[in-house]
């Protein structure tokens, strides 16, 4: 860290004024701001943070007057939350993983490192598994036999690649997730009771009784460019073919997907979201918190889900949804409305009932 | 691998055709086959793909023109999906986990592991646990204090089994579950909000200040034979008696089940599904993905629950549940057709009542 | 383990009667209770289960005759689910963490380890780390460089402290937890499909092509005293400002918590709740299992949550919530109703339109 205000506001595409050459060692909501801190007051609603704060400059919204509010330099953004990405990035030292391969590593002899690599304490390395360049792997990460990463990956603690997964360059993996486990299938000799619920559309069933026996993972898993996966999430194998993860789609903490599921480019599956086995995601599709989407059904490009709405049957691209099951948004929200008025209209047609049968008495 | 298409057909108990000398090395979706490959079309939409690809054997569906479809050989199987379990475990090698006891390991000296099992780098074993024969234990995996797991288990990287927790034959647990955590338990010293919402039945509430004291774990996990746990699972262990799962249970990755809670035999419980403290679930119960359950009620044997059910009371055996809250599956289908022409129904009403103050005016 | 019923009774402010010198080594359910084991039969229901088991003694219902229920002592006592906690402290012998830093553990020269601390196998500690005095830290767990972690914490297998995280005294945590993991921020170049959906209150759109960039998580996690954090929760760090969890505050297993967000004080937050970016939950909140909570929203003080509740609005203090979108608990159990019946209100609706469709006619 340590940038000047001029450093900063030229690696944003931004314009720059006052004392440009004020350095700056972080980023500050305005109000806590120190006097190193750059403060982000992109809404004339922190004006009274700039005051509380000891920031010399700030990142101001459109038009502010950065000298009345007592700053000696300022910076300005035409996209304030894209700036964001910007200047986060240039202020995030990143987690310390040593450089080179840690002496507690175990590394099969036949695993490949990239150049520039840091493997960090107690990670092991399957045979064969094919790691980038410049891949920083921080402690009791995982990576088993025939798996490859491309370059420049991240992995943080204790994250679990499977055998045999493929993953491009600019993987970021956050702590605890799990790429690779067995997909959920299993089957009984005879029918089973969901076989029958799905035949008899929702009749009591009462089958016999039977044990599941498990149809093995031969699939895998493969991960496009520029994936990041949060904290804790699961990735189920494919059973032949593999489950996909597109380019440029990011999945939030605890999302699940199972197994043979494809999920196109460019999507955000938000925290906890689970896509059920076999189901197609498009590109750029976007799930709120706890989502889910059923087996074997297709969710178009451009879909947009609210959330926890479960999306239970094709989705048209463009769509967006909500509820449970999900509905169109404008749908919902009409439904929602009548809902709420539904007691008041049950009232109403016992009113028009008893006139009616008055009148009809007289 | 590498199986005659005699022996997949022996070891599938299925009828083989043609040349069923030609070696098979893996399986694939028929489009994609390899020479070495058994394309897998059971069903006629596949004939297509068998044209693109170059498999010379096939599963296929009953009634094919084996050679019609250009194979060499071929494999008939009267149950499909069932076939799939066999085919797939005789050609699916496993984790390469070395034998014997990998040098890292941390195993305490009164700890007794089975015969032929392998221990790999970074796992940590405690005192008095027993680990039975023929053991698959992936890196990174901790078995606490007098745990004890029976023959030919497989547990994958980073789980976590508590203390005392017992855990029958073949089990098989995915990265990063978590057997034998404490149950979420904590009370009050006077009455809290909770208990106030559940006897003023949903009259808003506003409590003392008072802090949660927890109540402690004593009890542990029982896991019967044939279970097997999903990446990233967690099973908390119960107040005093213990937490157990049947035997033939499967969990799916990010199952949630409370402490004290009793799970029958044989049941299928899908992503992210929670149960929460001391329910009882029955044998064969069915649920799909993001199901919950309410503490302290009972769902009943062959119980099937749809995606995203939530049961908040007793449900009797052999029903089919839906929706939040659960109710019958027809029921429910009802419902939900009600409710989407609901608006439409309003407006009725609406009408009708003008027609009535119109004729009342006349 | 090991009191007489005297000194349990002590210990739990309780009055014991009998022979209160008979030693107790565990607790245990009536009917399965072993001649050492404290039966814990706080209700007449048990009656029968004390004359299966073997105990000499137990804790009984208020009035219960415990000469004639076969026993030699007894305990009473006034809240009885207030008196687990402290027997079940009591009696938890705790978990098996060998006194002093194990040999295998990575600590930087630069982290400081309290006084009395105990480290397990393969744990990694980074630089400028600081963790109190009596911290148990079990097998695999990594803290990451400059976190904080104050006295008498545990924190149980594979748990991961990210950098800068800064936690306070009596900290537990169970196996598998993230804390500091990045937040799930992105932003596009140009207005995103969600941008637009939330600006045309629903309408479909179709964006253009556009990647995703990430916002870096410059912010930490700040933990008060005395919190829990269960099986393979998360929590992210905040954007600028840190992610905060307060005093008393227990988060179950799987619980998510987003970036930014500030949980208050002596909250519960049960099995796999989610809590979406930048919300606000006030004091003494409890949300039952799988409740969502909305981004940049506010939950007051003593809010309570029935299960799979979803909140996407603000709720005021006090306030009892069921359902999705959450409302009012009486409110949702009148919808809850009147949807029930919506099947036969449509009925009614057309016989009425009937009648006077044929009154109309004569």
């Amino acid at each position: 860290m340590g940038y000047t205000v001029s450093e900063i506001a030229t690696a944003l595409g931004a314009k720059a004024v006052g004392a440009v050459d004020v350095v700056i060692n972080g980023a500050s909501e305005p109000a806590t701001a120190g006097a190193g801190d750059l403060a982000l007051a992109m809404d004339p609603k922190y004006a009274d943070g700039l005051a509380q704060g000891q920031a010399q400059a700030a990142v101001l919204w459109d038009g502010a007057d950065w000298q009345a509010l007592g700053l000696k330099a300022a910076i300005f953004v035409p996209r304030p939350r894209y700036a964001m990405s910007g200047l986060t990035a240039l202020l995030d030292g990143g987690p310390e993983i040593e450089a080179g391969l840690h002496a507690t590593a175990v590394i099969h002899p036949e695993a490949v490192i990239g150049e520039g690599a840091a493997i960090g304490p107690f990670v092991v390395i399957g045979r064969g598994a094919v790691i980038g360049a410049r891949a920083r792997v921080a402690s009791h990460v995982s990576v088993a036999e025939g798996a490859r990463i491309g370059d420049d990956a991240l992995l943080l603690q204790g994250v679990r690649i499977g055998a045999r997964v493929v993953i491009g360059d600019r993987f970021i993996a956050q702590p605890g997730g799990v790429i690779g486990s067995d997909g959920f299938s299993f089957v009984t000799p005879e029918k089973s009771t969901v076989e029958q619920a799905r035949e008899k559309l929702g009749k009591d069933v009462r089958a016999s009784a039977q044990s599941w026996t498990r149809i093995h993972s031969l699939g895998t898993v493969e991960i496009g460019d520029d994936v990041e996966t949060g904290a804790n999430v699961t990735i189920d194998r494919g059973t032949i073919r593999a489950t996909t993860i597109g380019r440029g789609t990011k999945l939030d903490n605890q999302v699940h997907i199972g197994h043979n599921v494809q999920v196109g480019e460019d999507c955000l599956l938000c925290g906890q979201v689970g896509i059920a086995g076999s189901s197609r995601i498009g590109n750029r599709v976007v799930m709120a918190g706890q989502c889910g989407v059923s087996d074997n059904i297709f969710v178009g490009d451009d879909v947009v889900a609210g959330g926890a709405t479960k999306i239970f049957t094709n989705a048209p691209a463009g769509r967006i949804l909500l509820g449970s099951p999900a509905v169109k948004m404008d749908t919902h929200v009409e439904m929602q409305k009548a809902l709420r008025r539904l007691p008041r209209l049950a009232k109403q047609v016992a009113d028009l009932k008893a006139i009616l049968e008055q009148s009809d008495k007289e």
